[in-house]
């Protein structure tokens, strides 16, 4: 190509990006929230805030503190929340550290071993690396174990399970496998953790081991450590198993440490204790096992990278698992630090990132934990220069994130009712890594959160964080449809918030509206909750010059001062509104697709298809017979959806007007209607909680009862129809139209102040 | 479930087929092609004719036949030819043996050792299994080698090009590696195995490894031989490279043996001869090499199952191949077995499939061979039993399919004038297994042979050969369209014609209506090719009790039986003009697909998506720019496509008042009839042949030049198409329509023929 013409292409590439995204072009220096007097003095903050994150700083930070292993309890973890405490009295913060006691089982005895028809005693050993100069501590080192596993010694038949999910066990009847009395073996991957040992010990099984499979994150995907960044044979994912998604999160004795009547438990009774023992190994010791094992032929899907044929059993493999754990009481250190409000003390934006690892935890957490600390100390480089926030800003230093969000849950639990009062944002951040920004959070902070990626670069592609996120969209997008969304629809879209990290207790318990942020997708790794997930891993395979951890400092950053200093809090409707008419026809698609399987399968059972397919040598089990879901009232929803969607478009126009007449209220109406803007998350949840689950108030994103970690969107009805619970469908459907309804009415109400202020 | 609603169930089921497909309730004995009188009669003697076939024999044929090494050129594979030469006779045949010379290339040299960056010699030699009692004739052995392999000494670095397909080098493109004068490395599978080394030349590499990777066919897809079916580590896949998909099969040193100015080659000049050095090897013998290559990680689709990263090179990885032939001419023996017709000895029914193997050859093509020779022996029953063929039949056991068809095309191109006049049908085998009816043909035939399968009953399920292959089409639909039709449809659809067994020169170089039929679909193996190929694995992990074999030869018995005897021909072209349609409507959608493609590949260069997701530690190129495709005019196909469906539907009516009269024209008006059907499938052809391979003059079928034998459908406008030659494509597509219209001219002419008749 002639280079002239590559220079054309290059002017009509900008042109175009220029037309479609005006806010990109720079001459538009308007921000969502602000009077444009106001947005001027920001942006020259800002700027000169993204000016200080200090990629060395990070580098100094993640020495230190990933130097011994800090996993709750251990001297270093305090150490560590000392050290943090420290550096941000030293930056001006009021801070101090609060502690909390909780439940943490450590490991007391742990033994696996194929007894029949062969003899391998398994590992259970990450081995230190002449390379690795902290993978040597073995002392201080946690062993390899799943926390809050059940004690337990049984003696059985093995059995393979795929992932251990419940389609998993549909496929297992099929073939006419039960695993009653059996132990599971399933491999990481494709649900959080716990769910495998749940859904084992409710399809009878009594044990549970779990192992990496080279396929997820072992030599499948590239070089192993040292050599790559991949996991090794004897790598182990250590891991909490704590049931928390049918339950609650943090510390299994105290199910809501904020509500007085909340009964109190023990370790024997309490719920969150998985049901069976389990136990986490290496590839390299579930090869014997897996190899040991014969019956039917694990189908395609099935299959890892061992090179071995993999069959699900059961058959003559059987083996012996022994796990028992010290129960014991021990106490998280959270730090936390203020820097008071100005003039709106009493709203608070709260960001957080854990600072426990299990082991010496580089990328997890303490590559979060740096850009964290980058921020605060350049927060506090600002408040020399005479920068001072409009409203109060909380950093937390979160303990005990590993075995389930302790220490947040904690403080949040214990907080509640102020936070609930104060907080207009919980930002969270756990790890960091190359590539793109990845966005979470509640959509009424999707705009926001599209401005601050704009206002970001990409320190790669130099292009804006936002614009990177919008062409690899593109790039990868797998429809027509996705893509011409991404080309025409001006804000990015964010995930739905899951669980698996600190912002759970802000969002799904107290409703806070909340943002969980990072940079992913350049670097595969197998070291994740293992020794080797320390100082040399990162500095040799990740974001080796904390150029994406000086990004993280500056996206998060740049999100606090913003939301901190706004006229007006920047919630904006229409797309929560967009997002809730998409969660509500993905429903309804759900069901269609339901429907149409069921009624297929009760077919090709009429029609003795399955039969005609049997080969005698690989019997199979007809699936059973489903009645055909019946069709759920949308109605309400729907008609709620309606007017949610006027309601917003209403604010929007509201908004643009009052933001372009300079938010010329005073000072009180500003304070009002902020105040009011505040609940707009809380309106999505119902003290009552999901069915079941009741410490979960938030009616639209929950983690997966069966998935975990990934979120379900308006989970009360989803899992309702996911588990064919129609009734409480029906149910759920009117719970959510009737809560949106009083989100639509909160939205009115504060558009028409808005008018009144643009008067 | 009850046992009353149960059976309730059954008969709902049963009478649910028994109405879609009226002809399965057993109570219309009519047949398609004859009158109701003669259908009883062939019904009868297809009855009589479906009960002699026998397992224990077609066992003792299996054990003799594969008890030594039968490739072409051995004694042993003459031997057979003799054997079954004496078996022709006994059973009544008029039999003889034609031979042909021909040139054979063996092993004179092999070697390949990694020489860089550590020294590795590889095997290159299956062992022996003490359970094997066939695998240690290693005298008469053929090594392990891919024949019409050109001799070569080279050294070059070492690159894995994954399938070696074209998109596997775009891909490479993209990643900015190069196989100039490098030795590439391809896994067998996703195409025919000639293929990688033709395109790897084609890109400037210097030699071409091809190994069996044990995702394919070894321990990713259950146990190895000997305790399981599938590929060990040493196990290799011998084969032919021979370049005929953009020749010509056969002998590569003449063309056209029935075409007198065909010119004669030497092995120097033949076009067939592959380009560079080629060697197959085992995964035992990959494996070193594999994990020696450095350079960028294969992207995740080109990963095997061995146990290490695949890097794709090139780097430090560097290797020596050495490969010699002997380039002898050698003789195949086909042996030809007539019986003649008793009233139109004019019209041939020729039926296939070969003897020779690679080395002992059970499976590839004993399975296919003994069932052959069950049939001959049972027609030979029904002469003695007074059953006499209306037309000639033709039994043949072909000599030298495994190096190139050699047998067949040799004996097609020298009887080719004959064959065109008189044959109205070649039915091939190659083998055979258990499962499901695999139907392969031209698709005048589709009708007639859904028929046949209705006639023969699964010896696992019970239902006929017909109604499993639906269910199983039913059980597997990827889409609710494809199930519909399924439900709808009478017929099966038959799949095209690639090529890679014996059909190849009756279909795509005479113009014969052809089918190739086998059981398949519920036994993996890897033993394709080697050693291991032989009586032990056979009885042990394929059709063990020869039920398959039993009832492949009732379903071609049956086929040869009733298209012998038929009063008219039993082509149906409703079927025809459906599929051409069909065809025609997947070239339009190929196209707008590409044009769409192109399109979006453009706008993503303008916007720069590619610069923007580019990983600086993993470079890549962008993708080339290119023209987006222009529009055809498919106007000229789609008008003839109409005709040609009406004149189907014409004849169709015209057929079944026909059959109803009972035929009742004479017989000179029938032979008439049936000589101008006979013109049917030649009517399909054009002398002209397709764009740069002659040799090919079927316009509807052929094997791909980027596929090998897998098939084209309209493969001039097809690879046009795909090939990006637009001019060629429209030119093509007249093409297509003018032989297509003159197809339609037939069925019209025909269609009135019967119309008389009928009168």
């Amino acid at each position: 190509m002639q280079r002239s013409f590559l220079a054309l292409l290059i002017i009509v590439s900008f042109l175009h990006s220029a037309m479609a995204n005006p806010q990109q072009a720079g001459a538009d220096p308007s921000l969502f929230g602000f009077s444009s007097q106001h947005a001027q003095t920001e942006r020259e903050w800002e700027s000169k805030f993204r000016a200080l994150p200090n990629a060395q700083k990070q580098r100094d930070y993640m020495q230190l503190l990933s130097a011994r292993p800090h996993h709750v309890g251990s001297p270093y973890d305090k150490q560590n929340a000392e050290w943090i405490l420290a550096r941000f009295k030293e930056w001006g913060f009021n801070a101090q550290i609060e502690s909390f006691k909780v439940l943490f089982p450590t490991p007391k005895r742990r033994l696996l071993e194929l007894v029949a028809p062969t003899r391998y005693v398994a590992k259970l050993q990450e081995p230190a690396l002449q390379e690795d100069p902290t993978s040597n501590q073995r002392d201080e080192q946690l062993p390899t174990y799943n926390a809050y596993s059940r004690d337990g010694d049984v003696t059985a038949p093995l059995v393979y399970v795929n992932y251990g999910l419940p389609e998993d066990y549909e496929r297992l009847q099929r073939l006419g496998v039960s695993v009653q009395g059996a132990i599971v073996i399933a491999r990481y991957g494709n649900s959080w953790r716990g769910i495998k040992p749940k859904v084992a010990a409710e399809h009878g099984a009594v044990g549970c081991l779990i192992y990496s499979d080279p396929k997820d994150d072992g030599y499948f995907g590239g070089d192993t450590f040292p050599k790559g960044p991949m996991r090794p044979d004897q790598g182990v994912q250590r891991g909490s198993v704590m049931d928390f998604a049918s339950n609650y999160p943090g510390d299994p004795l105290t199910p809501d440490r904020g509500d007085p009547n909340a009964p109190k438990m023990t370790a024997s009774n309490a719920p969150s204790i998985t049901k069976i023992p389990t136990l986490p190994i290496s590839y390299g010791d579930a090869q014997p096992l897996l190899a040991a094992i014969s019956g039917p032929l694990a189908s395609e899907e099935w299959r890892g990278a061992l090179p071995i044929p993999y069959h699900v059993g059961p058959g003559a493999a059987k083996v012996h698992l022994v796990v028992e754990s010290n129960w014991d009481v021990k106490e998280v250190h959270d730090v936390i630090a203020r820097l008071p409000g100005a003039t709106e003390p009493d709203e608070w934006v709260v960001r957080g990132n854990h600072h426990d690892g299990w082991v010496n935890g580089a990328e997890d957490p303490i590559s979060g934990q740096v850009a964290l600390l980058e921020e605060a100390r350049a927060l506090g480089e600002l408040l020399k220069q005479g920068w001072k926030p409009k409203r109060t800003i909380i950093y937390c230093a979160w303990d005990g994130e590993e075995p389930m969000l302790l220490g947040s849950t904690a403080w949040a639990e214990t907080h509640g009712r102020e936070l609930q009062e104060h907080a207009a944002i919980y930002i969270n951040t756990d790890g960091n890594g190359r590539g793109f920004l990845a966005l979470e959070g509640s959509h009424s902070l999707e705009h926001f959160m599209t401005e601050v990626a704009r206002s970001i670069t990409d320190p790669e592609s130099k292009l804006s964080a936002f614009e990177r996120d919008r062409l690899a969209g593109i790039a990868h997008a797998k429809s027509e449809e996705d893509r011409k969304e991404l080309r025409q629809r001006p804000d990015l879209r964010m995930n739905a918030l899951g669980s698996g990290t600190d912002y759970t207790a802000f969002v799904d318990h107290l409703g806070i509206a909340s943002l969980n942020l990072g940079y992913e997708g350049e670097d595969e790794g197998g070291i994740y909750h293992s020794i080797y997930d320390d100082f040399y891993w990162y500095t040799h395979f990740s974001d080796t010059d904390f150029a994406y951890g000086v990004a993280l400092s500056q996206t998060v950053g740049t999100a606090v001062m913003r939301m901190a200093d706004a006229d007006v809090l920047p919630y904006e409707f229409t797309d929560l509104a967009d997002t809730m008419q998409k969660y509500s026809k993905d429903l309804q698609k759900l069901l269609q697709t339901k429907q149409e399987e069921a009624r297929e399968r009760e077919q090709e059972l009429n029609e003795g298809a399955f039969r005609a397919t049997l080969d005698p040598r690989k019997p199979t089990v007809d699936p059973p017979r489903e009645d055909i879901p019946p069709h759920l009232n949308f109605a309400p929803l729907e008609n709620t959806l309606e007017l949610l969607s006027k309601s917003a478009e209403h604010y929007k126009a509201a908004f643009s007007k009052a933001q372009a007449s300079g938010f010329s209220g005073g000072e009180q109406q500003l304070t009002a209607l902020n105040q009011k803007l505040l609940e707009s998350e809380r309106r999505l949840t119902d003290p009552a909680g999901l069915p079941r689950r009741p410490w979960y108030k938030h009616l639209f994103y929950a983690p997966g009862v069966y998935s975990g970690y990934a979120p379900k969107t308006m989970p009360g009805i989803r899992e309702a129809i996911e588990q064919r619970r129609w009734q409480e469908a029906d149910g759920e459907i009117a719970r959510v139209a009737r809560v949106l309804e009083n989100e639509a009415a909160l939205v009115e109400v504060t558009a028409k102040e808005l008018e009144a202020i643009a008067k």
